[in-house]
Order: structure tokens, then sequence, then C-alpha cells
């Protein structure tokens, strides 16, 4: 699955950025607070928006302080999931529980330092993990390899039954990337410069499920 | 002056929603990061993909945390004026000069129940004053009419050569407010859901104006 990323395109067109990559699995929106991270993007307005601007399964990513108390509006608003960080949430099982309760996937994602041992009880009650392979905050950012043995761990457990999750990546994924992350197991891949910096943002995306899809 | 503001627009289509005002005085852009105020909607990049959209001069309202650290930014990306809240500015005459030395005007907003007779000194600075007339957060809020007295005492400040600022004011402006707010001496109007609710936005704003110029 391929996950175009907002974050890259044109903010004051978006419902035609939409459109430029329609064949996309998911739209990926990038909420960020300017607290739990160096950067201020856009809110709950602007996904209330795209809402109506889209079909695409919006795959919101909290990067904000306290998702406890937001992060229900996002489902509420329609997104199909809501990923919340697991250092800014105080109870990530329960906000899980809220969270699917509103009629939203629920998604957990983890730093590029913060490992997943400690994090597997509760990513029981996830349907998605994602893994970022950059600091979050902003786009173009080059790809740490060093997270690929997160995801083959993760990998490891989904495959043995242990938990039950799509498995995505988020930062630096293009061309020369894309593939070692596949072998390591990913299953939906976060796109922003690949996608929306080039001349044809849908031609980027299909070429880069290609490359995913042989590589996997 | 009417400031037509997006907060009431459709954020997946901001260039048809500039363009749907282009006889708009200056475009209001309210900028929060859920911490200043309890919302979330547009920050940074979103003002870079306006400032490439649209030829109306943006009007940033910042009702962040930290201004002293984020609003140069802004300057900088191109916006005609930004206004930091003096509730949340450490060293408010500082950052008026940082943002004039950037390119901006440098605008100082009050909450309503912010007196006026504190910011005299620190408004020498400055080249707008945004009252607030509501509580800032939300758009289409009822029209507090108790802070048309902190526009009548910056009026007289204005008038008598004390301060020199354009007087803006932003919350609940409408048809049935706009006039008592031009008779009290306001200069610039925000309206959010007054112009971007009506069928024709274009129309609406000139309606407005007509009625403050006639009132003022």
């Amino acid at each position: 699955m391929i996950a175009p990323s907002i974050l890259s395109a044109d903010f004051a067109r978006l419902a035609d950025e939409a459109a430029a990559v329609a064949s996309a699995d998911w739209l990926h929106v990038d909420v960020m607070d300017a607290h739990f991270v160096p950067n201020l993007t856009i809110g709950l307005p602007v996904v209330k928006s795209l809402r109506k601007a889209t079909d695409l399964p919006l795959d919101c990513h909290l990067m904000i302080d306290d998702p406890d108390r937001w992060a229900i509006a996002y489902a509420e608003a329609g997104a199909y999931n809501v990923t919340v960080h697991v250092e800014a949430a105080n109870d990530p099982v329960q906000l899980a529980k809220n969270l699917r309760a509103a009629g939203a996937k629920a998604g957990l994602s983890l730093k590029p330092g913060t490992p997943l041992e400690p994090c597997v009880e509760v990513l029981k009650h996830y349907d998605t993990l994602l893994v970022m392979s950059v600091e979050p905050g902003f786009g173009g950012q080059s790809f740490m390899a060093e997270v690929l043995d997160k995801v083959r761990a993760a990998r490891r457990l989904v495959d043995t039954g242990h938990l039950k999750l799509v498995i995505e990546i988020d930062g630096g994924i293009n061309a020369d990337t894309i593939e070692q992350a596949a072998e390591a197991g990913v299953d939906c891949f976060v796109a922003g410069s690949a996608v929306y910096d080039a001349a044809d943002p849908g031609a980027a995306l299909e070429r880069l499920r290609e490359q995913a899809t042989r590589a996997r």
C-alpha cells in the first residue's frame, strides 16, 4: 500500500492534490502542533474539508501533545485511521479503544529512537504501527535505515500471530529506499516529496508500488 | 477595510476561496496551535502555499504559544501583517522590531478580557491592533459588544496622535454588528462566516464594506 503525504503537496489546492493521487491506498495527513514537533501544519478543520473533497481513506498522523484529548475528533471527522505517538499518549490502550469505538482504525507511531519491545502489549489493541524513519516534523529528510531492525521485529510478531497490524513506515521513502523497507516487511509506505515533487504524482506513486511489490 | 477569514472557508480549496474574495483588502489567516487556544488550524506550510496562490495581502493572526520563536518565519514567508497575542509574547517590543526588520507589519492582539491601558507603551512599536470580540479559537461565535469601549479608547489614542495604528476587530462581525464597530472607530473588519457562508462571498464582502463606510 502507498500513502502519499500531503505534507509535500500544495496546501492551497488540497482537493486537486488528492485527485492527483487517486490510485493511492490511503492519503497521509500530517497533523503537527508546534509542541510535540517543531512545526505547525494542519488540524481538524482541514481534515473536515478534506473528508468532503476526496474519497481516499484519510490516514491521520497526529504529531501532537495530548492525543488522548484530541484524537477522537479526527475519528469523528471521518478519518479512516488515526495514528497517535506512544511518546505523547497518556493511556494508549484506552485511546485505541476510544478510536475504534468512534469508527476508526487505531494507529500507534514510534519515533526513530523509541524501542518496540515496551510497546508490544499496547500494540495488541492497535490496527496499525507507524515506524518513523526520520525525526517527525518536516518533509524531505533522509531515510534512517537503522529503524529497519524495528520493522523486522514487528514483522516477526505479526507473522507468528502475536500481533495483528498493518506495518507502515514514514520518512525518506523514495525509489532509493522503498525496496529495503519492503524487504524488511513494511505493508504501507508513506511518501511525500517522492510523490508530490514528481512531474506526475500519480505515475510516481505507481512506480513506488511496483518497486515495493517486487521487493516484498 | 475588510479582511475575510479563511477559518470559515473550504480548506481543501483555499486558492479558489481566496479568488472568491479578490476585492478584499487583506486575507485573514487564523493560525492556531491547540495550546494557546483549544483548536489546531493551519501553520507555516499552508501560509507558504497561500502566498503563491493569491496576490491578496496575508494578515496572519498567530493564536499560538511562544510567538517570539515562531512569528518571524511567517514574515519571511511573505505575510503582509503578522499579529501576535500580547498574552503569549515574552518580549513584544523586540518581537515587533524583528517583524518589521523581516519586512512585515507588526500586529498586536488582545483577548476580550485583556485591558488596553497596560499595552499602550508597547503599541508604539506596532502597526496594527487586533481587538478580539470573541474568545479566540473558533469561528461562528457571537459578537461581544463590551469590547467596543476598548476600540473607542484606542481610537482616541490614534486620533490624538499618541499611537499610529490600524485598528482591527475580529469575532462575530456581520451585517448586524459591523455598524456599531465602525462607529466605535474600527479601521479593518475581520469577517469569517458572514463572508464565506454567503452564497456569493464577494457580494457579501461588498455589502459589509458599504455598511461600515456609511456608519464610519
